[in-house]
């Protein structure tokens, strides 16, 4: 599978699992290039950066993708309401792809043959990994020691990759306890595993760090303002707290406070891996959370009712897509095609109150209106005749009636 | 269009619309029965009854159908998730079937040649009344007055209903001031028109009469059991406040109480009517919330992956049927026999915390889980094993390689 | 609904109807100016300009799109796959919109007040017409004599309307007897109505005017090759006959010729109305049913598994959209973003063997062909590897196996 | 992967690779019991369960499972309009679940602990026949040697198999020639690889063996009537030959009869498969495809608008579930519920032309016709009136007028 002496990127976080990763392969015989991606986690970046090169790093690229993470991969996701089964905002399955697309750009500018990842072989992240590279990349290496059985059956647990660790004095401050894996953007946070795994234990109220505790919240509403152009976030407003930003990522870093602060976004929810296997999850997305609802207000009054509905039909397709991992995919792109005219047109300002943990939307106005007050105002041919509708549900009626002959005819219905 | 001298059973609800309705088919020449259907608005039933023989019914018939409301109309929206246009519950579209199922019946009983209702011609539910007596009894007359220019255009708007009223001595306690209108049934209460119309308007928070104010309910959460057989939901348990139900009507209205109680179920949008045209409307819908978040929530536990899918792909057109009208219809059934499959095994308990407008579900159990803690408890054949991804990915990933391979052939990628 | 003295556009194409309604128009007050549409149906244009003005029309305009047709309409059409209800490939469906689109151009350059047809007021065409005048001229007024009771109730047949025509002296070569009604045009010819409307009536031999009788059609083969770029035909190439043609027009042309000259197209189907009738349909559409099967075929070699998945799912639906008269809508600016992108690079040449009525794929070959004969030719990390397939079917088996277990401890199987 | 001394169930053709196959299980030490499914290839089952024993099968069992192939899997897939991609009927992945039942009974009855198969590892097969174990017996071992590295390692072609077989004394008549492979049941024959791999290269006149070339069929039409009861055959008539079966097996045998004697059900197309390769396939599906027209048109007649068009949608997921072997799924459960619904009522004659490779349908009759040739027959109130057309059309009209006024205010049109 894996040749030795290859030059390989390897995606590195500091943690315990990728700085193993990295020693091993250095081990197995590769130049190890440690690539670190800033997609908002709450990393000492400079100190990652030298730990890799203790850990053997031959260098060491750290690239800040946090503005394109957000206009590139969040806000489309948003505009296309891409919500994983019901629920889950995709957080982590945005972030792989930006992580993926700067890897393998970091292998082709050094010359290297292969890219690694730490993440498992049981779980989600891993695919969206694997299948970027090869939609990117289709010639390109793959090292994936979680699915290496010489490596995974060798180190085995945490214990196995502490001892390690210590074996190659490899610096990493870790205890064996640790209740849950977690990770972390500028989109949201997740905790599974560990002491989540049972789908009935109520996660702590001190697991999380992102939003404060509804409970803990302001007693007060909170109320903004966000406004959009073709269904991208391009100003909000804190009219509570005097704060307005309209460059994409201040105003995402803004509804992420107003989000924390206000206790929203926290989901706890079992959700189907595409591996097969179903997984429990618990997030906290704050800003995504309120752009999520501003737009799908925006939407309402915006967005022509047949549209709506054919958007609708194929938001769980997109949000599957993206989940799955096929974000560089032709079928992204077809799907992109249609997305890219239902947003056209969704601008105006949508006002909300946010109030320990609720995101509701109190008020909206659009350029684009489709909603007449007056049914007049729009000065066209006719405007409503409520005759009309006679003709109208007289002729949506008329298959119905036959139906209802057909079946009496045949004994089915009285 | 409508002959004379016709027995009429008309949808009478009491209130100013209906009343007017009723003397006018009497003036008109027909012999008018006022059906009352009960489907748990807040009403003085003998009173209206009294109200209906004094504006000139020849009969009055009453009926309770709260109990079939919840079980064959609420019950099943719930369980194929139809949520409409991704927020509104559907309960005034769900109480409409009823009502005229019993209208018809009441038709064939008293041998009544035609039905009548007082639903304006702008909105759906003179859709969702006609189309459902079209498919129940395609036969039969319908008079909808507020389609028939000879009355509309007499009666336009609510002074001239009310002047009306008092030169027929017709005694209902009515005000020309009226700041929106209403619909109230077990499921919820909706609110639309009139000081709603502008659309950024945020509604006075003495219009809602449901739901107390998520600002002042307890500061406690509320911590509640939801139990499903089937996709149906077999029992309510309040933990906090010590209260259990089983029976289907008795744990609906406790869901209901326990949504009251702490603020959850109000959302303000704005919705395709059927007829084309955008409508804000504003809803409490408090017990259908809860059961709605619970049912999803098990549902990630105990539904098949791909089912769901499938299931997701088909339920904003499930929602959109029942909400334009066409719950009697071939499609439903159509649609039905797929959901009646989906819901098969779904079973198991869903925790729910209740916070100042919050629905929280915090753990879940189920005997049908397909969340394998172990992922080997299952004792299936061979498990899990990570190294079977491996295989799993390449071929996922064998068509995005050769699209790529393609596009840069084509100069269209690097 | 119509007021006097307006200017008014009238699709003419000077049969009965239109003549008639041209005159009624006339001596309803209107000045009339005769707009006739040549989308290739078999006319003496002249003569029918000279019958407009003989019959009182004050202007005639003459507009040739069938250019137009072919390009923006037809071929498109053929590129989405849009075939309604799974056989009818929308001839008619797909000329009224380029004619609407001409006609409201006609009317603002004429400054009309208001645009007439002649379309039936039970059947599509109508709803086609009056949707695209909506769309693109929503202030534009309609008059649609066969929905004007004083019109239609004077006029109810075809009897009243000869009678009609004789008094006033316009001059058409008609007799009472007309055991059909038909359409053509370049993509088709539609038979319908009178002898038809038995839909157990097989039509008469000698009712078709468009390909030869697949039973009279040549004993041999005729071997063809049609070449797309992008999903659109840029090349039909007849190797039997030694005829080529490049040019969009051209090549339309050719392949009718080949689809005529070996009986292919024809279907007999009922179909299903927008207004809510089911219809007795007959079609001949030769090249066109040539073009769609070579680009289905093509596709099978050029077009991503998962793009077509989600096209073939779409499909039905921009069928419906065109047949329904929807034409120029959001809908399809949302469904044609999905489509621009499915035909992208589906290039490459579908060679065909036309005989007696057959259209049967013998060959194709794609420089975007995403068919690796070799499994390796592609240079791609890896190829196939049998043994990924064991990975791939474990995983995809995994639900499968959960969902057993769970219905054994549930008694649902064995 | 494979124990030892296990009993195995092998599906057992009687071909090269599964008599090498029986031997090679024999070698590793496994008890291999020779399963033979009678799916109504054209084979000598006594010989073939001669040749079993001999190889060394402990015990052969021979099912006749022609009537469940024809009554639970041909039928309910063509009453759910299952067309893969379009165009491949399916007749091998509907045998593959029909096979793979009887093969894990068999292994039940005779306590076998593993089933084998001769499928090889890059094709659909494999799948198909893995899936359906996994979902019916979780627990049961699959030995599939062609992903077998031991295996196919040393037995990596057509000569290596031949060498071994002479070498064991397996008494198979081959020749080193073999210029496509091919799969053969009642309802179809397939063709694939070899010569075929070239997807420009026509398949030579003599490779088909089950309908006789069009070229040569008769030179008159043969005209045939097919009658439904819920969208299933229960009568083919020969009106020209003056055949006629009712029985399930025996009208599907004579439809075939039909089929192949006018040339009928042909194709040649390029398909993707599961695991994600394209590959080209020529089949014969003669019975198959003259049910499939015949049905399509009685639904034209009997099917609800609506529910065709869910349907529609549908058809292609349920076409790919069974063409990926997911037979035994639920999500095949779930499409199952909404077409049976579909069905009810879709009953009727179909007439229909067969001549050299056509099938047209010429004309259709149903006691449940939704078809209403008056318009008036069916005796539903009001009948049609085209003065309705005209509130239809202005209603749809509404929100077209309101996104073209919006368009023109932004600019983006005229």
């Amino acid at each position: 599978m894996t040749k030795k002496n290859e030059t390989v990127v390897l995606a590195y976080s500091g943690g315990l699992d990728t700085s193993c990763i990295l020693k091993w392969l250095q081990l197995e015989g590769h130049r190890v290039i440690a690539y670190i991606a800033d997609v908002g986690q709450e990393d000492d970046f400079d100190q990652v950066a030298e730990n890799a090169r203790k850990t053997g790093a031959v260098d060491v690229v750290i690239r800040d993708l946090k503005r394109e993470f957000v206009t590139d991969y969040i806000f489309p996701a948003i505009a296309g309401n891409a919500v994983y089964e019901g629920r889950y905002l995709l957080g982590t399955s945005l972030a792989r792809p930006v992580i993926a697309l700067h890897q393998v750009a970091v292998a082709r500018e050094a010359g290297a043959t292969a890219v690694s990842h730490g993440a498992t072989g049981k779980g989600n992240d891993q695919v969206r990994f694997e299948l970027a590279y090869a939609a990117l990349a289709p010639r390109l290496g793959v090292i994936a020691p979680w699915k290496i059985p010489e490596f995974y059956k060798k180190l085995a647990g945490r214990k196995d990759l502490i001892a390690f660790a210590k074996e190659h004095a490899i610096d990493i401050p870790v205890t064996l306890e640790k209740s849950f894996s977690t990770d972390e953007n500028l989109m949201h946070r997740s905790y599974e595993s560990g002491a989540l795994e049972d789908p009935l234990h109520r996660p702590p109220d001190d697991m999380f760090t992102v939003c404060v505790d509804p409970r803990q919240a302001p007693d007060r509403e909170t109320i903004i303002e966000v406004e959009f152009k073709d269904g991208v976030p391009v100003r909000v407003t804190d009219e509570t707290g005097g704060r307005e930003e309209t460059d994409p990522y201040e105003l995402f870093l803004l509804a992420n406070a107003l989000g924390r602060e206000n206790g929203i976004g926290r989901i706890d929810i079992v959700e189907n891996r595409f591996v097969g296997i179903k997984s429990r999850g618990v997030y906290e997305t704050p800003g995504g959370t309120i752009l999520h609802a501003a737009l799908r207000d925006l939407e309402g009054i915006a967005m022509d009712k047949e549209v709506q509905r054919l958007r609708d039909m194929l938001a769980p397709k997109l949000a599957e897509i993206i989940y799955d991992g096929f974000w560089f995919s032709p079928e992204m792109d077809f799907l992109q095609g249609a997305i890219d005219k239902s947003r056209s047109l969704i601008d105006g300002k949508v006002r909300l109150a946010l109030y320990k943990g609720n995101v509701t939307t109190i008020g909206r106005s659009s350029p684009s209106s489709l909603y007449d007050q007056e049914l007049s105002s729009m000065d066209i041919e006719g405007g409503f005749d409520q005759a009309d509708s006679e003709g109208f549900i007289r002729i949506n009626a008329l298959r119905l009636k036959a139906h209802r002959v057909i079946l009496r005819k045949h004994g089915e219905a009285e």
